[in-house]
């Protein structure tokens, strides 16, 4: 078969690789029909975190089942499935309480591992791992295209919310107005809040989060930024969502939120060497809660909301490409010409 | 009268200052009966933290109330009271909500402001700052020299501990032997955990740890003291209380937490530049919750325990000095010769 691999900074090349097999009974092999280009992939790409050479890449699978082990109950043969960006048994201690990302058997797709962005993939504890779409939804292309996104980026975003404590009638500030802070602002809107404000750098970006239920947006960095967001809450938000992972957004992050307050954070944490941040959670009690998004947790609840028709964060996919195009994908997203790339292989 | 001055890294000196009066209708002027040396008095002492010089010093009141400004309705001369280390005024948003800390009429004691090391203090917004004493109880010793570390250190472990999450049958772990982490294990075992366990670095110390409900203790530092309590608690706790402050001491209370945990820190962040720890914090959803603590949200809860007998963290005193023993009880702190010390002026 055919899939992406990375060779170094800069560098994705779609060669042919070995076809998945079953390897222990409790694998399927599932052949990519959706899948995704991640935020989080440029960070290997731009040469900022350690990554295998050549190793391949990808981890938001959505496809079709073709062959499962002995000891696979949950899926077959045929089944249209999603999976999320960490692999998960289903049934440990972490898994039962709803932090899959914590599975004592856990592991992330890509790197030695068979990865998303190619034609099959193999995925362990697929009884675990795969959440079958109900055939009736399994070919209908806008239900598969809103739902690709809970592979990583909603969920993530989800992840925010709830763990800033977002509910009914709260006023939320997401930082970061990419895929993932795009998806924080839907989550919000979808939990209820009154008031969203999406703080970013991009117009066009922060059109789209008015879309997703932003009632105020800011176009502006640094203490600009900040003193934006203290003047429309009257002096921060209780609930914040950090969807960036950088060491700027994460002290905007607490610089905006209202003593007593949360700050949920998604966004790994890349080059947040300085814990200045503290400083400010110290001085007003502000939590800092979220981490890697448990997306396995949430699938089927937002699942629901994508089959009946009320969740869609499909506007996100700015461009589509096929297997060949995700070299030119990895740099639309590293130029900032694509908020996130749909590859359909 | 006369008052405990810093002049400079390992100075301390008792002087004659001016006596303080009444500047606004909302003061009290409070003789001060008992009050402490608090580990947090050493950041300065050390020079490891900016402070005036000369500065008043001493943040834990306790006294008789001498007079009061025309406003103050709450107490009245001769009432023994005592004062959080965080003047609040008792009304604002954040009182109300029980983060005075977060006040927006807060100050600290000492400084430009009078210190509780000393004859009398000043003492602004007197109705929200100081909690009264009932008569009955007012001149009990045991009862006063039990409910004085309520100013800071109990109602600062108290504050780690529902920062963390403690509830009844819980396993928690205390990092850090201070007097905040003991009076952390206290907070726990009032709150009802199942299992403390207590990391320290100091045999006598862990032995007050014991007595104040620790069911186990570990006696080591770094790696160490991690693998024990990672092997005592089969992985980590979901409940920890990081009551120290230093970058090590965060890094050891991310490193037994549990996936999914909640880490209560209460120690004034001080040399915590690097964010390692936030790498656990992030792989494992491990939440950051607390802060400076409110103890003026706690005092009222806390003090009903002490006056019906049932909490006692005076063992932490294990020195007593008089005015003039202050500098000397600097010094026995600072040398660990001493816990912490009580003050009789």
């Amino acid at each position: 078969m055919r899939a992406a691999l990375f060779h170094g900074e800069g560098e994705i090349a779609v060669e042919d690789v070995p076809d998945p097999t079953i390897e222990e009974p409790t694998d399927a092999v599932v052949r990519i029909t959706h899948t995704a280009i991640c935020g989080s992939d440029l960070w290997f790409y731009r040469g900022q975190r350690e990554f295998p050479t050549p190793g391949r890449v990808g981890h938001e699978p959505m496809g079709v089942v073709e062959e499962v082990g002995s000891e696979v109950t949950h899926v077959q043969p045929g089944d249209r499935v999603l999976a999320p960006f960490w692999i998960s048994c289903g049934e440990c201690e972490f898994c039962r309480k709803g932090l899959h990302t914590s599975c004592v058997d856990g592991d992330s797709w890509g790197g030695e591992m068979t990865g998303a962005q190619g034609e099959m993939i193999r995925a362990p504890h697929a009884d675990g791992t795969l959440v079958r779409i109900p055939d009736r939804y399994a070919d209908d292309e806008d239900v598969l295209e809103a739902a690709l996104p809970l592979t990583d980026v909603m969920c993530t975003g989800h992840h925010a919310a709830v763990s800033a404590g977002v509910e009914a009638g709260d006023t939320a500030v997401v930082v970061g107005d990419g895929a993932v802070g795009l998806c924080g602002v839907l989550a919000c809107r979808r939990l209820g809040a009154e008031r969203i404000i999406a703080l970013g750098h991009h117009e066009d970006r922060l059109e789209i989060a008015e879309e997703f239920g932003a009632t105020d947006t800011v176009a502006a960095r640094g203490d600009e930024a900040v003193d934006a967001a203290l003047d429309l809450t009257d002096g921060g938000a209780n609930h914040v969502l950090e969807c960036v992972g950088a060491e700027s957004s994460m002290d905007t992050a607490f610089q905006v939120a209202r003593p007593g307050g949360t700050v949920g954070y998604v966004g790994v944490p890349a080059g947040v060497d300085e814990a200045a941040f503290l400083e400010t959670a110290f001085g007003d009690n502000v939590t800092l809660a979220g981490g890697v998004a448990p997306v396995r947790a949430y699938v089927d609840d937002l699942l629901a909301d994508v089959l009946q028709g009320t969740l869609d964060p499909s506007p996100i996919f700015t461009k589509t490409v096929d297997l060949d195009g995700v070299p030119e994908g990895y740099r639309a997203m590293d130029e900032r010409d694509a908020i996130k790339v749909l590859v359909k292989p």
